[in-house]
């Protein structure tokens, strides 16, 4: 293979040298920028084509955006899954940066994939607020598609789903089975979907005229772990309630853990349900009831919006649904 | 922002030969890259310095290649997140690209990784043959390093841990816990951890003295749906088993919950244990005795190679171990 190294030695100039030609950032004499091209010609040095792609041109990257922390778990290997699918049915390479643990890291991720070229980027924010978000997609001709945002100022920028209204579907259910005392096992306060559900069990609630016991609400961090030490806690409290939801099916696979190991049956002494609808839900004793989100559609919407095909785009539905399945029971006294 | 076109208005030339200038691709008269040189000083144009980067050094990327057909598990989003967050730790970026369907596509996106300069590559291969790794090896100085694949020639670039060995002591506990009739659910033969696994199931039994009843391995793909098929085949075809090895906990999740459905009691009536140690196993009911697989370890000892710091890979050990739960009974007819 030819090398830098060898345009420089039949050009007589250093590969720094070469390399300022290349690059084009410094200035170098004009006769010494010919005899490197001459040299090129000669050896037939073959410079990286990505890197040059990148200097003039959009590449075939879709990028997306995403904080490690969220990596590690069923919702999010489901996202980076369908994004790389569709991807790869468009003929694109997704390209995945990382948005770590702050706004700037995010943006920071951001601009890497800008500078990449990419023929657009989804993100997935955690922290960048929608003032943020605004700043960044006037800033650039590159399409950008936010996940899971609402943002007033672009809507055709962003792809969502009611999870507010997804939740109350849940609680309506929920009570239509004769249950009035819910519990709420809600996950970290730093996540807008988590709020969407909690304000949602409250809203219901209330509009059923039962009042909310802020006793039945348990705080955890959206692992099963978590999950389980928020039931063990809700039990301990003595505080009464037939059915729990939990704000995700991670926290729902925990908190159903601790019931029985308390001598519990589901969902006899206690129905539960979760949101997610996480693959491991249909196996699960009971089997587990929950919200489905529709991130396959919202990441093929999303795809489809950086590709410009807006009428595909429109046809794709991403409003989720219930899966109904054995963990939530029917009370004799049904009082809804 | 100054734009290319501002500087080719500056210079008098066209966009296409400031792009020519930049990229250094095209030989340009000396006169017109002095021209375009000085309007690029005049104007302060910025070319993209990510492009720049690629042109001439090493990046601060790791670069990791896997299939997206494993991304959808948690098995493999526990790998991209413990590579994603050490490669931070390191003040590295992580890039992923995707291995898609075949040695082919495992080839080109390493090929992309490399011309992105990546200071390091990890590959997690599915296609690509011991003879292909070591070409790519070969062929380039960056470092590369090859993750659950032995590589006989190049052993200081793999990074494995011996599911062989690690399968053994699972059947050999199994049948310490009284059990003989054992059966197993296999995931898709192309996965040499899956080979591996059967092959450690079938030579501990022949070990004990213990004939291998064909009847007793059934087939499955790795998913929870599919163990679950597998389960309800076994009680079918009517051979006896008292306990089952699933080759991963997913299948071993499915399995339990066909066994739950037909009525038995687990693990009174059948045993079950699963491999790779997934979060959701000990909050299952019984709660899942699984062989955990390193794959922080493993990751993290790729990272500190690709990085040059042998002396601290060699001190992160790889060996799995048994994770013993609730879900393997003790048989009252000890023979083993």
């Amino acid at each position: 293979m030819v090398t830098m190294f060898d345009v420089a030695q039949k050009a007589g100039v250093s590969k720094a040298t070469v390399s300022r030609v290349l690059n084009g950032k410094n200035i170098v004499r004009p006769e010494v920028t010919a005899k490197v091209f001459k040299a090129i010609e000669e050896t037939g040095y073959r410079p990286n084509l990505l890197a040059q792609q990148l200097a003039t041109k959009k590449t075939n990257f879709i990028g997306f955006v995403i904080t490690n922390a969220l990596y590690d778990g069923p919702y999010f290997s489901s996202l980076v899954y369908h994004a790389a699918s569709f991807s790869e049915q468009h003929g694109r390479q997704l390209v995945m940066a990382d948005g770590k643990h702050s706004a700037e890291d995010e943006k920071n991720a951001i601009n890497f994939l800008l500078d990449m070229k990419c023929a657009g980027i989804i993100v997935y924010p955690k922290y960048l607020t929608e003032k943020d978000l605004k700043a960044i997609i006037d800033s650039t001709l590159t399409p950008i598609v936010v996940l899971n945002r609402n943002l007033s100022s672009d809507p055709q920028h962003c792809i969502t789903t009611d999870h507010y209204s997804n939740a109350s579907l849940m609680v309506e259910y929920i009570l239509k089975q004769g249950h009035e005392n819910i519990a709420f096992i809600r996950g970290l306060s730093d996540s807008s979907t988590g709020i969407q559900r909690l304000c949602a069990y409250k809203d219901t609630l209330k509009k059923h005229g039962i009042e909310v016991n802020q006793e039945r609400i348990v705080a955890a961090k959206w692992t099963p772990e978590s999950g389980y030490l928020a039931a063990k806690k809700l039990v301990k409290s003595g505080v009464d309630f037939t059915a729990v939801l939990a704000g995700n099916d991670d926290m729902a696979l925990g908190a159903m853990k601790a019931f029985m190991e308390l001598g519990y049956h589901l969902p006899k002494d206690i129905s539960i349900a979760g949101f997610d609808n996480s693959k491991m839900g249909a196996f699960l004793t009971p089997s587990l009831t929950s919200v489905s989100v529709p991130l396959e559609k919202m990441i093929q919407k999303g795809i489809l919006i950086l590709l410009e095909e807006y009428q595909s785009a429109q046809k794709v539905s991403t409003e989720g649904c219930l899966i109904i399945r054995d963990s939530i029971s029917r009370q004799a006294n049904n009082k809804v």
